[in-house]
């Protein structure tokens, strides 16, 4: 579970992340060359890899370490690492 | 350069997108699972990606086959290697 | 710590992607076309993901969990972490 | 097409790789700390990935600028960007 100070710094990156969407919106409308959309898509891809590391983390740290502790790991653990082979597509 | 229906249907996935952050947040808000949190994030990275994928081509079909008619190959297709570059990782 | 099946098992895998490696040089020797050869790139590649995810696996289950059992769990989830940031780019 | 240039600096790269995959296989045999075997794969497949780089390069300023000389574009631009679309994931 995320505690109050996570949720805070990771909802402040979603919309500096939603601004970032925005922005490329316009970008687009604008008509900018297509190599500087590009590059604000990778930028909002990284931020958004960044709010996922952060999660995983914090979510190891939490329901896994319990999952653990409760000997539920296997369960746990197996998820984790669906997680990680999605996220890492 | 993209053209006009390529441009609508591109605005229309990032704001699908910016409405998918936006459903993030609200479940970060709520203190949601956090795996659920995870699969939607990826999935939010996927539709980005596509929609880098569709400029990719667009601009490859206009840009790229331009600078080649106009004998500026080496340059375009090096900078097209660059953003493919970024965009791998 | 991997124990003696999972050590046979990526062992084997290991020797499949060694001959996926070779069989690319020869096609480049060979001089076949590139989109063949970046196809079975690609599936050397899927098929060195799933070694790294599989002893991830194996190293959450084992090292991980000792870890947190000993009270140790912050240094080993955040070199976990740093693992799958690696690994995810 | 590959020239001769480019041929010989793949194969070295790729030779280069068969060392390290034989590397990882004997680490594993060994008994390796998990965290070093993933390290050490995460740099076998940036350096395939590099191969690939070249390679889609190579392609795109040889095969992919006769293609668009001859009319061809639209196949040649729609087969790049298939290779691209599954050597992102």
């Amino acid at each position: 579970m995320l505690n109050d100070k996570e949720k805070q710094e990771l909802r402040l990156r979603l919309r500096k992340i939603s601004g970032q969407i925005n922005g490329i919106d316009k970008m687009i409308d604008e008509g900018r060359y297509c190599v500087d959309v590009l590059q604000q898509l990778t930028a909002a891809r990284a931020a958004m890899n960044q709010v996922s590391l952060i999660i995983l983390e914090s979510h190891t740290k939490s329901c896994v370490v319990n999952a653990i502790k409760e000997d539920r790991a296997d369960d746990a653990i197996g998820e984790l690492i669906e997680v990680v082979r999605k996220f890492s597509k």
